[in-house]
């Protein structure tokens, strides 16, 4: 970390500050110039508030060099990691889809589906038992029904299965289900990252709408830190000016999260766009970017669908993406 | 609701749509126009899914008429509502600061902080026991006997005491709380506001740092749909490309939520722009717009703060404010 | 056009509301509901102001059912229109990659990069004389000599070119550029748009950093309103909160646009990210979502490129880049 | 500026990197960390540029310390700037309100509303001639015609007027109006502000609808840096995700500004909400966040404004804004 003084501090400020840096256990050197004295701080600065030295009335401004995530950092763990999802694997090379229904509706629909998109290539069901709605009086999900019959289309279908967790109190519930999902809304949602850190359920953490990835990969590390490296990350879309989608696709996310971190990288294009008719050209899109696996909705009646009909595809429409997607990877040499 | 169909909709589509809306339970009017169609839809539209009827393929755009929170909106419920915390009025005229450190860190600091606001001014105190940092690594707040010190300090002085939530499980902790807060990462917690929801208790209910409006009122709905109508709501700034602040505070919001709910609304103007210097400003801006109350961070020593130092102002700066902020509400006749 | 009334409107405002909006020459229809009046305007409502409409006191919300650009509207011309370019034709099906430099530096420099970028598969070259520098102490491009050796490089390689103008007073330099680009920066300099649409020469428009696909077609409509409709939109990423790239890329604006508009749509990767490193993913991705082109640029020694190095690739890189976008259309179908 | 350098880097590549920045004309200090070496770089650095620094592949991070404005810098500059409108003051302490109406429409109407606001408070008289309108079928402003009709109220009312310019070649057209207005939308129009900076008449420059306060200063620079001190500053919204309002009233950019700048900085509550019945509540929020004068659309008959009737307060509305502003810059001592 480094820190610059304004123009006119004197010693005796300099020293003071550099005293309350050592309390702290950090070493200095100081560089004295004509304008600004720069003071570099080397130890564990992961303590130290950037925000509070900032408002210091002698410090013009503060950088910090390292990032504060230590084991989501690409940094110190080069190999990309794979996670393995029921004996599917993801990362690393690996490149999986998901796909399914946005809510678990009826043992029908779900069952249906789960043929339907594993018979075009989808690799691991999603299906949502539990709901985040903006509104109180929409559809809140089937809850344990919702994950018993998701368990049913596992052992018809062989496909591992992916479902939300919103509160950490049904953990339990979650415990033959092969990845926990957290979404966007729960990014932020530490006491719930904690639960699922404790676990060694591969999790899927969804970025959250309005934040950055550097706060998506400090999301990752609480749960890492308890212990569970077994963590996706999800770009699903960010909150922008722009209304002509639900969100905006945020697809250079992708690169820049493979730099940063060894964690695998899956596209949703089905919420990020909320719209079905785009969700061809972005799963695309993103494949040729580089993404580690899609998240896409598949609904057997979208017109029908108790939630999020409007960015469902058909089992039609998803096996035609998928061949493209499969197609994209080959001509980008994945 | 409105509905506006694409030109060249045939009878025979028309029809199928409106045989559709009506088995919702919902009347329907027809005003067949050159270039487009248009279907008002009469009864409880509250469940119909606005994405979902866009995205096929007949339909040009949809319009909600009616806002989908109820118990919020101002429509149904015209005088302001006033809640009391403790003996405390906030809402309807009765104008409220609430003051106090970002986190409880020992008994001495917050003792000696709530004395010192009592005097200048104050008559909520906050403190924080339970932290949603953004890093693992951070000071996360005294837990349970961060609340016990809260406690104390209202005994010692008589305010009422506001602190944040995380996590549905703590609720029993905070049963002598007199406001529980739901932060802004929290806003969307769904589980946490109908936890919330099912007590009596004042909620402070933080903006999320993109959400709109309409969202935050979604959410007083799902607290208020559990039987608790006690609710505060907070801007605190929302996320935008501008990075001189931390956060962009949003002021319009005041009036705009006068306008479209009868809840009363505070600002946080210490968390919106994260920077002390600019507290005072924000603090009166915040009283001229309107605002029903303040809530501002003070700390006995904001460079040794263990969280959020440098948007705290010191007991003797919160004393200017609290004064200025007198004054400004008397010059607009509030 | 639809205004919805607010509740508690008696006949007397609604008759005079109605009177209005025939003195604007609009015909009417009205439904009365239970709870709301719904008016219907018929006739050219592109003149009515919806702000002010909005802001009656006995106007709930208005609607805008047609939107207010009309030679744009892919309604009014179903054809994809393809721009033909000296030569080279874009849109409907045909697909190039723009290359070049950000600013012309030295007769060696531009000749080299057009030899070398044509070779690789570009069809146009690209090359700025006038910059829009955010300081005015940054170098600010070569000017008319600049727009000279674009020509000679032109001459040599049979590439027709593009170059940006920021003046109108400019225009009779441009008479040889087969395309003027509009930056970013001048999407809404109306008077400029207005310049060029009395030339027939194809314009290439770029969307504005924080404008919606709305305001980017009203802008092509200022300049086809003027008679020119050799209109080519582009889409360099839009800003946002995240600053991990320089903006934001907005890949769904592709299939989007295709939706709205008959006007190409290419993609400019490298301004989008800043970044040279993702420039592949990113090209290879727009390919991808069925943009009609790309823009990228291309210098031969980026370390010292006068403006922007940061986002450019050299020949050797461009060559691989343009490989894979045609390998990833092959995949597409396109 | 500071250059940090990767980790790994080896001490040749180090020695190229500080030969190319003395090549700058630069001097540069080196300090080793065990996993950082960072190069500190003295003298002139405005010239060097950071993505490009940031794109090397040996390069962690680089750091502009200097901000790369000098002329409006405060730093360089402590004492506020007063301009002299006709003489009229502002800056400095000196407090003004510029009103009239969006567009000047005939002569009854602006001489009307001249009077009024003048009779209200106004010292400074608005009206637009050129109107930067999203579409190109919307009313454009009576031109030539609309600045005369403005210097006949001048005339009238002894009021200074102000007119925004949309075109470099209309700076003759402005040659007796005592402040020249650059729009949002031609912020980084360069050569109109280069243009503008060759007179010496005052110009309001008001900020971008995406810009930061750094562009702003930029721009201001751009004018300052032809010779022509003598800019005020506009905040009047930002485009953030919520649209409740048309824009987001950024607020806390006015103690921010009066921090980087010795610029005065108004405040355009009008454009900055779009809404009519808020301007009053954000008009008096930036006086007490210490704006140095607002500017405030006055229409004699909103309902029947050619442009911007939504957001326009009419004389007597006016007159009680004036008033309640007058006693918040009291009530904070101002």
């Amino acid at each position: 970390m480094i820190a610059v003084l304004k123009a006119g501090t004197n010693s005796e400020q300099r020293e003071s500050l550099i005293k309350w840096f050592e309390s702290m256990g950090l070493s200095t050197y100081v560089s004295v110039g004509e304008y600004h004295t720069i003071i570099g701080l080397i130890g564990d600065t992961s303590k130290v508030d950037v925000g509070l030295l900032e408002s210091l009335s002698i410090i013009e401004s503060v950088k910090r060099i390292t990032e504060p995530y230590k084991k989501a950092n690409r940094k110190f763990h080069e190999e990309a990691t794979v996670v393995d999802v029921g004996g599917v694997k993801i990362g690393g090379g690996n490149f999986q889809i998901i796909a399914g229904p946005c809510s678990v509706e009826t043992r029908d629909q779900i069952l249906g589906i789960a043929e339907s998109v594993r018979a075009s290539g989808a690799s691991i069901l999603r299906g949502g038992a539990f709901k985040p709605r903006t509104s109180p009086y929409d559809f809140q999900g089937l809850h344990a029904e919702g994950i018993e019959l998701m368990l049913e289309a596992k052992k018809h279908t062989g496909l591992p299965i992916i479902s939300e967790i919103m509160n950490l109190n049904h953990l339990e519930l979650f415990m033959d289900v092969d990845i926990v999902q957290i979404g966007a809304r729960n990014m932020q949602n530490f006491d719930l990252l904690k639960a699922v850190g404790r676990t060694n359920k591969p999790v899927l953490l969804k970025r959250g709408l309005a934040n950055t990835l550097k706060e998506l990969l400090m999301s990752a590390e609480y749960i890492m830190a308890e212990g569970n490296e077994n963590v996706i990350l999800c770009e699903r879309g960010i909150r922008t000016f722009e209304n002509h989608t639900r969100n905006t696709l945020d697809l250079s996310a992708v690169p820049a999260l493979h730099e940063l971190t060894h964690l695998p990288v899956v596209v949703d294009p089905s919420h990020a766009t909320g719209i079905s008719r785009f969700v061809e050209s972005m799963a695309a899109a993103a494949a040729a970017a580089g993404a580690d696996g899609l998240m896409i909705e598949v609904h057997n009646d979208p017109p029908r669908a108790l939630s999020d009909g409007a960015q469902s595809v058909t089992p039609e429409q998803f096996g035609v993406i998928a061949a493209k997607v499969r197609k994209v990877r080959e001509a980008m040499g994945l």
